[in-house]
């Protein structure tokens, strides 16, 4: 085993990050080395690289980021003694206590002293990441390396829209970014009988309709809220997965809703959001779920399951890197105009 | 049988009301007629009262006002044949078409074509009142009077606080009229651990003491978010009743809430409220129900069990008035300093 | 409109039936009359037709029989208003009270005073049925008229499928008769892993396949217990759909079921079964649900949803005869070498 | 720290124990070691103290048994850090393997290779006890000692109990051994409107009374049938809690309960029962759950919480004895005459 390796670095409290040599990370006890094989660039890997104050906040560098990725076993730490080196993993992200209420009764992913990997740790923008043998998950041979490596998001995804009944319900997604992409898909897959997506960016408009969307809407121009009443006899989508985190998509999200109905929130407002909760939730009688990471670990048993049931991901994955060309990767990721960019080491 | 009735009528597009001599209603097909015998004020009725910007809306004079009461049934019209006369009742006063998507699927208290006594039709602030048979609820020889005249804010309540599990949890609730009152009552009857209420008003907060709130926060003056945090080691109260509508008890509520714990929102903001969706419910991974009305009539058969096993809503029941005194009954009950105020034809 | 038509009656406590002349039935207040244009025979037929013990004790002749059927709205009865002459319709063969306690909490599908079309009132293997507006389900246009006649079954199917979650399970059916047919197509657009299906008939394992089975097992010659846990990574089938009433297909779908899985049993045993309730159900912490009819009418707007959303269920409807045929027909339903069979009057 | 202890011993395969002094056991990574205070007898204990075929078939001799406990940490082993020497504790005596499917989403109560105290690994009859840190539960100051010593089978009257909606509703609980009657008061204290309870034994009868009960059926004597449906409108109890694992309990329960009700099953039959399935659940639209364990660690909080809210279990400790005493102590657990027994080292 290499005593350095390569790594992105957020170097300091500024915009952008560095490629250095760094120590190569030992497992622990009950750890697990993984070589990374592939990674991905998500939306909060693109608040650290550009320092907002959500960054200079949480962050504290030296720090490797990044934190969806896929690899193989290269050693394992003491005590663990059920994974072979060489088994072909992606991690869950959210490290946790174990001892918490949460963890305790189900509920890990909202642990009460959580570390995310990548943000709390260091990450996975490197060729080796240590993670505990706990988060580990092995993979299916046939998922291919960079599905694999989009096994986060694909999880916010999964978890949000499997939150409550799908099958033979109408669907508005709004933001397409990778985790509304695959919510398309996935909704799509579970029975959904019509899936109806909104974004600001065209790019993403195309792709959602590659993903499953039945019907796409750019925000800003066309009026949604009332082509869906318009194709649901008036009524409303049966379901709303939230994806975008913006006062207008929530709201006019919520007008689309329909009686009964179910939204289910994961994007992530940057401040309070003005809400018309009588008209939009209330009186409507609607459910709303708070949706944050994966559930620890049955959002994976899902994940693996709607794969083995055929469910491709393969055409939000759009673009790839070396991690040597990591600032046209970020400068393409802010812009917009991607699916997921996968980096290799 | 008379021809003509006291009636509290709302006369006119202005403030007030006046007790005129009206005919008494005729049953149509499959409807009944029902002598009141006690009927009760809601905070809707002081909207109309109050002729305020919601009631000019909504409300087409001259109307029959008022739609908490109990009465007998005193009439029935054609094709209704499994009633007797003399029946002791309530009703639900959401009339619905029976025809709509939700009416057929078991959520009737979100009809697409519902009309409201009191509102939309005439009320019961009458000595008769004509219902659907198929509204009228039969009532348990021993629930007294100003009980069975309080049944619909009681099942707004049990709407509310049932809307999810209640059994060993703590429970905020926000806003101490009559609804949230009810709320506490039914939370310690179903097994709450501990009962938070909050309200602006000394007299309610004693009152809600009465029906079982373990601990009150004068709203503005008592830190409740940092106590329900103290008294529930840290984590938070597992359920949040929001009875008040107003955006300070909403998102100090959301504050007080714990990680992965449900809400039900039954308090009316007359505007859009600015929430903090990402800490409120998002992190969290909360649960929110919008809750309208009462369900049709599963609600109804939980009041009853309610008070077959022991439930008492007395203590929240404090004033007595006259249709004569009408004016002093208003007058109280735009004070707040009242309980549920009762008025007798 | 003519007086009378023609139709298939039991005309006798004995084997057999007769297609006679008979007055076309007059539409009450409420009521409308539906020309038929096909029918579709139902086990239940099976039993009426061989006057089996079952028959013995619950049908009285004379009687048309017959209860899934398609057709056109040929008549209003009075008091019916929002219906269409000429409209394509299906119909609920359940005609409920409206009145007890099922029916006022959305369970009218086990209500205490229920006839059933076809057995305790005139069905529709005639020219002619009359059936209560309520029961009525308009038809998409795109529905073929083969499939809109199956609605029965395809509803018992529907309720049993989407009794839990589907999405991600894999899936054992026990019992390939139309129900069973029709529940492996609903499982896969429901988004199952795998599905799984056993019967004794080679006939209907090869129509499973066709609908949608991804392994099927010949009861009695495949060890089909032994292979679903192969299949399964030795955990069992997450979901059981029970359609056969033999007591080895449900010990033996218990046996294969996974621990913490689900199961739905709507297959009628004729008489008590020795079940291993422990090992098959309370160490496993199954969750097991009773399945009869179809939700009213919420399992028909899942049918509609499912339609529009592509299901496909023509592969199960296998052959067509004319009512004058229906002695050939009834000896071909009887061999269980057959899928649907569809009747034209 | 003594080296050697007391503790009741399974010394050979054959009827009896021996009252030995053994090594006191040394905690191991993870673990911890609890002087007990007081232990009880359970059902599983008088299997093995009369070696009868279950026994035989699964126990493996010398074994200390007993598995109902409460104690003081007395010791901790390496690893464990969150924990204070003298702490009073109960604990979970499902030991797991956390890396199984079902582990890992939450069902650790049903784990694929769980171990328990003081049938597969020694127990809680002694004066000392090791367990693993994680199944180690931490006890309010409040709650009795003998209390805290039968949380085992309390958890499972939880677990059965408030398996669904308990508020509201009316529950038959067949079976009053020590589970069926703790149930008896948690139904209550979660809102239950009416708890009817049945079993062979006048003596359990009584206690099942003291416990909450409000009517009580002897099996074989009274026709609780019957009964039953006359208290409830006809409608039959809308819950079943089946504590006694005997096909007439069984078939009887289902028999009593409501259509469209819910029904817990606990109780083990020793062989295959036959069950009137479509009877008692497919026409009936019954839902029914199997019960296994506690949930690891929903229930434990929950037991926390029903304690905290006041639940009183007292009435159900009947009989103290001293580990010397034991003989006596199993002659009288095996007569049915008492609730809980107590032993103390």
């Amino acid at each position: 085993m290499v005593d350095t390796m390569k790594a992105l670095v957020k170097h300091a409290p500024e915009k952008g990050a560095r490629l250095e040599q760094v120590p190569v990370p030992k497992p622990g006890y009950g750890e697990v080395l993984v070589k990374v094989t592939a990674a991905a660039i998500c939306g909060t890997d693109i608040h650290i690289y550009n320092w907002d104050p959500w960054a200079a906040g949480r962050i504290k560098p030296p720090l490797v980021f990044g934190h969806e990725f896929c690899g193989e076993v290269a050693a394992l730490g003491e005590g663990v003694d059920d994974l072979a080196v060489g088994t072909r993993v992606s991690a869950e992200g959210h490290f946790v206590c174990g001892r918490c209420y949460f963890c305790r009764t189900g509920q890990a992913h909202i642990c009460q002293d959580v570390e995310i990997i990548g943000v709390d740790t260091d990450g996975c923008f490197a060729e080796y990441v240590r993670v505990p043998r706990s988060n580990i998950w092995e993979l299916d041979s046939e998922i291919p390396t960079e599905v694999a490596a989009i096994h986060d998001p694909f999880g916010n995804a999964v978890h949000t829209a499997l939150a409550d009944t799908i099958v033979g319900k109408t669907v508005l997604i709004t933001g397409c970014g990778p985790i509304g992409l695959a919510a398309a898909a996935i909704a799509k897959k579970a029975g959904a009988v019509k899936v109806f997506a909104s974004d600001v960016n065209d790019y993403r408009l195309e792709l959602a309709k590659k993903m499953g969307a039945d019907k796409v809407y750019k925000a800003g121009r066309d009026d949604m809220v009332a082509d869906v009443l318009r194709e649901t006899d008036g009524l409303g989508a049966d379901v709303l997965l939230e994806m975008a985190g913006a006062a207008s998509a929530i709201n006019d999200g919520f007008r689309a809703l329909r009686k009964g109905g179910w939204a289910a929130l994961l994007g992530l407002p940057s401040k309070p959001v003005e809400v018309d909760l009588a008209d939009g939730i209330i009186f409507k009688g609607a459910k709303v779920y708070g949706i944050n990471g994966r559930k620890m670990y049955e959002t994976w048993y899902q994940m693996q399951a709607l794969l083995r049931a055929g469910l491709d991901l393969t055409p939000m994955i759009t673009h790839r890197f070396k991690f040597e060309e990591f600032e046209e990767a970020f400068a393409l990721a802010a812009s917009g105009n991607s699916g997921k960019i996968i980096l290799y080491p």
